[in-house]
């Protein structure tokens, strides 16, 4: 590796580094690439040579620096209705933390504002969560324990959407109770 | 009036605009105060006096420039089925143009950033929707079209919710066929 090599990596891992730290102390709406590079000790066109946006380094620091929540188990018990509950609680007990709840805020964020990064951000973090949730939903139908027919995209949209806009909508954390609710209401409507 | 009001009315009115005009042309992201404050003739810092942050800014543009979308009616056929999907479908249509799908981006954006922004837009934009869907649900309930133990705020947010994720996750419009998919499936659950 050249020295040139190593100095663009050691601003690259600065960068990111400053990204989360900020982040996790400020918020994503206060957050700009000023402070950013403020932090880190670089220009900002160091920054902007990298990322195009605010949400780019963002989704970056948050996935390079294992701040985006990694990949609840999601078991097969033979009882989906048990799972698909456990699952949803487990994440709206991440949702009840105050640091959990502002990164996926950030995240939407991000996502709302910036195409590329959402195409990112759904390939390494929103998809394979997503997969996990359809793959459980799938063997469910091939144990007969969901109707053959039911729309697998459909219901794995709805239990993650229904979580997402609770928390954006109200701004607080979605409860165990709201959990079991969509779990009851979109397992009687897959019977 | 005095000069000095005429004078802050009308500034407040020119960057209200102008932030219009650059959400409509160039989309959130890329929005910035300083683009704004340009755009308008006027200093930065009498954008700040008003707002805290860029997406209150958009919030206030959207609700006074009538970019965000009016009440869609949820009429009462007696066919708590067909007045969903109708309601739904239109809300697809409306996410299918370019310009639906960008405001809602930017809203969406907006909420998540900034906590004030957030309630502002839940009592302005997103409640009032969310509330004609409620009771269009109740008044299904009343008629024994569905049961009358449903959750109705829990249907109300999974229909809205689902929508919503597909728009974020995809960055593509939700189709018809979603609509429809969506409203079978929660009145199958709320039977």
């Amino acid at each position: 590796m050249t020295r040139g090599r190593r100095r663009s990596e050691s601003s690259r891992r600065a960068i990111l580094d400053a990204a989360r730290v900020l982040l996790l102390e400020h918020g994503y709406e206060r957050l700009t690439i000023d402070a950013i590079a403020a932090q880190a000790g670089v220009g900002k066109q160091t920054i902007y040579r990298w990322w195009g946006s605010k949400g780019a380094v963002v989704a970056d620091a948050a996935l390079a620096g294992g701040l985006v929540p990694p990949l609840i188990p999601l078991p097969d018990t033979g009882d989906i209705e048990t799972d698909l509950r456990a699952w949803l609680r487990a994440w709206t007990e991440h949702l009840a933390s105050g640091v959990g709840r502002s990164l996926i805020l950030a995240l939407t964020a991000a996502t709302a504002e910036d195409r590329a990064v959402a195409d990112v951000l759904y390939e390494r973090f929103t998809g394979p969560h997503e997969q996990l949730l359809r793959d459980r939903l799938d063997s469910a139908c091939a144990a007969g324990q969901l109707g053959s027919e039911v729309p697998v995209p459909t219901i794995a949209g709805v239990l993650i959407g229904s979580l997402l806009y609770r928390v954006l909508s109200m701004q607080a954390p979605p409860t165990a109770d709201d959990a079991d609710m969509v779990v009851r209401l979109v397992l009687a409507g897959a019977a």
